[in-house]
């Protein structure tokens, strides 16, 4: 079968055998599949990972030899594959199973191919309704969600979100969904006209330092991945407040740490949600991420998908494999 | 009136006019005062005060022309003093008010002193069976429970404290009062022989790694602040877990956001709390902090007092003004 292959950063479309299932496991045929920007930063070298990337995915169960019901069904699968036997699983914590694999990322072959295999504890079923445009955008609306889980908002909360490229705009159509006020400082123009009419008041990098020394945020969500949106971030949420954290960023970045103290400032790391969750609101329309899609590439061209997800502000590039 | 004074990191003993209470203040005899970290934070440079020193205090007041039925009473006092008018204050956050003075560390002179001044309402009655060696401990008391206000601990909880120097000791005897299992790193043996008989698991630096490979911890509270503390605190905290950071630390820290992000940590700045808690934990017995007291100076020996403050391990060494 043809897909994408990672290997010391350098990206090429291979030929490989078809993958087969292991106890558990499902065959999956890739329809659509998504390039996110952790696909990018582990070209970058954010973590040594060879092998098939891409882990945004919609496909269909081509054989589940342990649950031959799930054969022919639409699905999007949670990229965290986990052990089931450590303390972190048997807690529940399964998205931190010390010993799992992730799906194009850590241990396992990726999306940006013809067939994957996945546990078939690891799938959702999509509903009727939800088209694979949609469905593409499950794993990155998860993620979103998490944001909600962890941190309670409420309509008394003055929320922040910095960054408002292919994450930030579903995260904040997630945060619009809580009621909570919901601010966005978008710098390119079509990630602000993407965000209009949706009930979130927009901020230029210009209005911030008097938005922030008037009226700072309960809660601050920083997306972009960069150290200076760290710093917006940190100098933009009251005391008292909260910080997540919703991107990878490259190396350290130096944190006063006794202004934390001082400030009582919480910071939450943010990383996987739940797919069940995150398919109910693109089912029932309360996230809509169909604008963001910017092109569709075919597997073969997959490399000019990922130029082209390089490009400033670009909004989400999908890869389409044959068949 | 005698008083410890600080100015330009230099100590010294002054003679100063009696301060005049301002509209809502009392006029309060200082008992005995502690010297906490933070004092020789201050004497170090952490922050540009010059005045009087001292924050921790029990006390007798003297004169409240607005409520003259606090006169004589012991007291101690919450060391923010805010203003009640700006959001902060408003939404009930005074100690986050942003024009707050606070006692001994910013545009308010401290306890180091025979006399002071504080707004009533931020007085609190020592109960009767508290002695003044107890309610001297008050507020780092209240600081340690602010730590249980912001984090739930239940008895399913490992928690992981770095640091039993004066603070930590508190903060370790407040962690067992709610249940969770409690574990101290302490490096100095006078630091563990404090901490036996609590129901506290005490580790040696040299357990450390093993012990949070194997099992990392639910919570790490760190109150070393040294950045190696923060260091450790952070690679013994399980993925989902929580980091509580309790000290000031001087200058910037190198922290890996990313790591921060994929471990979905959740990091939580502390610092003031309720001093009516503390007040109850004192007088219930709950927390004894009498074998912390190292050694007593009065006022003229102040500068000994830091100087003894200073040495490895040093736990509480108070100041008594005369009178």
């Amino acid at each position: 079968m043809q897909c994408l292959w990672l290997e010391n950063q350098q990206l090429g479309i291979r030929e490989v055998p078809v993958p087969t299932p292991a106890a558990g496991e499902a065959l999956v045929r890739v329809r659509l599949a998504g390039v996110c920007g952790t696909d990018l930063a582990l070209q970058n070298g954010y973590y040594p990972y060879n092998g098939i990337p891409g882990h945004e995915f919609v496909g269909k169960v081509v054989r589940a030899p342990a649950d031959s019901q799930w054969e022919g069904r639409r699905v999007v699968g949670d990229i965290n594959i986990p052990c089931h036997d450590c303390p972190a699983c048997t807690a529940g914590r399964t998205h931190h199973c010390a010993k799992r694999t992730v799906l194009g990322i850590k241990g396992r072959h990726g999306v940006f191919a013809e067939l994957i295999t996945l546990p078939i504890s690891c799938l959702h079923a999509v509903p009727e309704g939800v088209s694979d445009e949609q469905a593409v955008f499950t794993e990155p609306v998860a993620a979103a969600v998490r944001v909600t889980e962890q941190v309670t908002l409420t309509p008394a909360d003055r929320v922040l979100l910095i960054g408002a490229g292919r994450l930030g705009q579903l995260i904040a159509q997630v945060l619009v969904t809580t009621g909570c006020q919901v601010h966005a400082l978008a710098k390119h123009p079509v990630q602000r006209n993407a965000l209009r009419e949706r009930h979130i008041t927009l901020l230029l990098p210009e209005d911030l330092p008097h938005t922030t020394a008037t009226t700072p945020f309960d809660v601050v969500v920083e997306a972009t991945g960069s150290p200076a949106g760290f710093a917006e971030a940190r100098a933009a949420v009251r005391p008292g407040g909260t910080l997540v954290l919703n991107s990878t960023y490259p190396g350290t970045a130096p944190v006063d740490l006794s202004a934390l103290v001082v400030d009582e400032i919480t910071i939450v790391g943010s990383r996987c949600g739940p797919m069940d969750q995150a398919l109910a609101l693109l089912a029932d329309g309360k996230v809509d991420p169909l604008p963001m899609i910017e092109a569709t590439y075919p597997l073969n061209n997959a490399l000019l998908a990922f130029e082209h997800a390089r490009r400033p502000a670009a909004f989400k590039v999908l890869i389409r494999p044959p068949g």
